[in-house]
């Protein structure tokens, strides 16, 4: 059986109910119960100060991220003959959106060409390698796009709320990620880091959605389940990364994903709007919506 | 930029009209046109003998594909659990529509277990190999499924089709073809084949929308181009594949694919209907629509 | 620290006096004790029956290896002009002089075409593949010359003597590898298989050795230690061996190695008499030396 | 055949004679003629300044070699029990003794856990990727020590000089590579550069004979033929490097090698003098002779 899930999943984990703090509230969410709680329900869609009152509707949002495909693919034909390369990471907390994203981005790509990466978590031989080793061996070559799916920054935000890494090796990342995210850049990468922003609430109903429907169920993992109470220890964490890694090279884009449809198209329009390729049409790609998407600068600021 | 496609693509190809000879009649095809001629049109779904008359309707579809989709997962649970390993090989002709199957059928499983394997031409140290090697790496663990989007047959049809192998070359892998699969099947190795069969008219269809359609133009290779004259010799190749490597221990199966949509199903449910795993539920695999479903033998039979 | 060889190492073993039956008498062989018992100092040389008195003498040794050297190179630059690929493969007991013999034949290679190959103990990844895959891997490509210290029969001997597979594993691999093997050298590789034969004595000196000079200590494993009183096993499953795989396209050839230096000489002398290439000469290479080289049919043989 | 020697080696060369400038005499060499040209014979060993009048003595050198083969076993030995990890790179013109002296560093170490990279020149997938990425895939996990035959610095001398990379790239890679390295430093890895450097007319007598003594002409290459006029853009570019690259952190140590014995033991004993390890004897390692070993800063000032 495979080492990498071995115990993981729903069928062997103990899903107690657990308790929560949230918005000053104390809440008991019994995961198990195959019934949403009401709280967690109404309050998912605007959680965390989410700005829109719906999803986008279907066929908006089909049309749209159909056209934004369309541009994605003249970007990569434009990559390819070119030579250019583009690596887009995704990060976010578990169940902000991150695979889906991907899957849309990648969609009408040659898969050949646009690849995804998701590394499973490190075996021995890599532990003991230099941090960066086994991510620097998926970069792109000439006319490829790679996706990562995680990144490098599992050790900004999950290890060490994990505790999987020693804050040593936390500080010593910190150190070292802007320095070699300046050597790819430099080496002529063109690097996107987006952050998919959920609120809690989404998250619990999310967690909730996968614990019960059998197509979801192996993506809930038991680090998932860790997660749900180490709310506020992901928040600092990764708000210490953005103040540490949000470089003029290599700048953090959050976005927030409460509705999946508009986060996967203000991703792909942030790439889109920040390359220049051959028969770009600014007017498919449009304006990012300033609600939902911001710059980790602002958006720290805004938090204060 | 990327050795693997430059100048194969449609911008950049050649797209005289082509004189065919289908059923018994001339044809002139000129596919750069963007209208699809009525000849190919009217005879799309129903070419090749198509037994049904329309698409499986997209509910009844969607449906029947979640659940079987929920039943691959069960399978996979199975897999790990017992450290089982699967093997799906997908072959046919361009546009035959192995991408979405495979999509289709990896579409709820857990990527980092559920691998698609989609090779590029050989490179220069590849082709030096032993022809099996670079195939080889890729096969699965322990818990795996891996889904080979073309294979190890390249050299059985296009290969001698298109003149990328020698004469001597194809015979030699007739031959080693079965004792090689013998050895992965004797080792425990779950294997299927499966042969999508698209009907003449239907692959000038789908041919046409990749030149014209931008989402999908890069999947149109000159490899296609160069094939649409070449349907009898790749119809004596696969034949003769059909012939010399349907065996016990790795029989083919041909799924008519006129309609995405049943094939996609059909595909999924071979591999359902042949493995026994923990609460697998008959009903819902249900039994497979032998109008379109044969195995190889039968299939060649049939031919006589 | 690397996990391959933690534990394993002289410094933290255990070394006990053992008890050993050796040619019908009892002894007692404290490894620990840096003087060499003289029951063993005697009988080293001849132990196994080695034909000869004294070790070849350095200086013909030199000129003997160079010489033969020469021909190597003529024979790689043939490999290289030709496209051939040549794999040798190096068994036999612990100490047997797997590593010093590859040493000397790839002594004047190309290291960039002339690779070794000693791979570690399977990572539990691998060890839910097909058996044959991790080596498969490193299979030449054309031109290549591949060295491998210790091979697939890793599961033909030392595995079922230290319990490291199931016997069901063991019978599976020995049905396997005679195709595995005509797959390969159907495809056109040259494919040799060297058993290196010590004596007993022989083998308790180099042990002794190992454990006494401090260059050689990290060469002495806890299975090196095991094997000492498992030597009838091992002479057991070696005989099985040679009966199950000593085939007409991958025979085997014993070359006793009691004398380092004549073992060496004839396994570079092996594979330039059964390749013809340019510029060879036959009265550079000589003939073999019929008391210490044997194929294994005659090998099993004379043991009746 | 291999592509990558294709076309390289002497048989296939035109060795015509070459006119030189040397030490203001101009100089014919025909490398072609079996007979070593007097001037020289008779230069070599002392060429650039080399300080001996005579190799080390073959008994001391051996003696030495192996105490100190003896202390970097106990080196290894020490960085297996911390997890500690040892990189040392050797540049230096053609025939200046990189390989001989890396195969006496490694000789008594575990080749599984001691490892050599001699990378062949880029691939053209490799040519689209980030520099340093087909480096970093060979950095070594805890407890292993690499050794580079070659290395990245090919950007800083041989590539520029032989016109395989632009101006832009040449200067990209002054600007990354002591960023990459201070990574690789700061992750705790000891980096060891070390130049053996090598006089003008000791070259030309070891090409000299790598084309006349058939167990060496293939590690003769066009490149080297190539190189022989250009010894003055070598000497600019090795200077330059030095200049840019000779860090706190990743310091250069020149070694002067028409005396390879000398070299090599000198190679060893830096490294041992640089690492403090358990068991480590001082009087054994010894003191670096001055007068050929000399930190690049040292070794550019007594230039000028
Ligand atoms: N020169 C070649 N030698 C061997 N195989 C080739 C060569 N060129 C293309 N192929 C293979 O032929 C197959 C069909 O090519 P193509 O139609 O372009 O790709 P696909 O249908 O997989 O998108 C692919 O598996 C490709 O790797
Ligand atoms: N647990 C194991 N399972 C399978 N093979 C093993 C295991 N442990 C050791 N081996 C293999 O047994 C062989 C003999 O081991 P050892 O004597 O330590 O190495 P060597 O003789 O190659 O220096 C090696 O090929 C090693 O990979
Ligand atoms: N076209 C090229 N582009 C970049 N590097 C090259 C190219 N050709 C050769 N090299 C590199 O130049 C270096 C010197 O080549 P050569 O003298 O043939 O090899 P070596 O001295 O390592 O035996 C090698 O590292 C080789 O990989
Ligand atoms: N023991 C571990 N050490 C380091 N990373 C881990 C460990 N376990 C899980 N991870 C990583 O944590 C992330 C979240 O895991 P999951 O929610 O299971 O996808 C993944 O990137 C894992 O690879």
């Amino acid at each position: 059986m495979s080492e990498k899930n071995a115990g993981e999943h729903v069928v062997m984990m103990d899903l107690e109910p657990i308790d929560l703090m949230i918005g000053g509230k104390k809440r008991r969410f019994d995961i198990a119960d195959p019934e949403l709680p009401d709280w967690i329900d109404d309050a998912a869609f605007s959680s965390g100060g989410y700005p829109h009152e719906d999803k986008l509707k279907r066929n908006t949002y089909e049309d749209l991220l159909e056209a934004l495909q369309g541009e994605l693919i003249k970007l990569h034909a434009h990559l390819q003959a070119t030579g250019g390369r583009l690596v887009v990471l995704f990060e976010g907390r578990d169940a902000a959106g991150k695979g889906g994203t991907i899957s849309r981005f990648r969609h009408n790509l040659n898969p050949r060409e646009a690849r995804i990466v998701a590394l499973s978590k490190p075996t021995e031989t890599e532990q003991g390698q230099w941090y960066f080793q086994r991510y620097a061996e998926h970069l792109p070559t000439d006319g490829e796009i790679v996706l990562f799916d995680r990144s490098w920054y599992n050790r900004a935000v999950v290890e060490p709320v994990m505790g999987f890494c020693t804050e040593a090796e936390y500080e010593a990342f910190l150190d070292a990620v802007n320095p070699f995210e300046k050597l790819l850049t430099d080496d002529g990468i063109h690097l996107f880091k987006i952050w998919l922003n959920i609120g809690r609430e989404m998250q619990l109903e999310r967690f909730h959605d996968r614990v019960h429907n059998p197509l979801k169920y192996w993506k809930f993992s038991s680090i998932d389940l860790k997660g749900i109470g180490l709310w506020d220890r992901y928040t600092d964490y990764r708000n210490r990364m953005f103040a540490a890694t949000h470089t003029d090279h290599a700048p953090w884009t959050v976005i927030r994903s409460n509705d999946k449809r508009r986060a996967r198209v203000e991703a792909i329009r942030l790439v889109l709007s920040s390359i220049d390729y051959k028969g770009r049409d600014a007017s498919v790609i449009g304006e990012a919506d300033a609600q939902i998407v911001k710059n980790a600068g602002d958006f720290l600021a805004a938090k204060l």
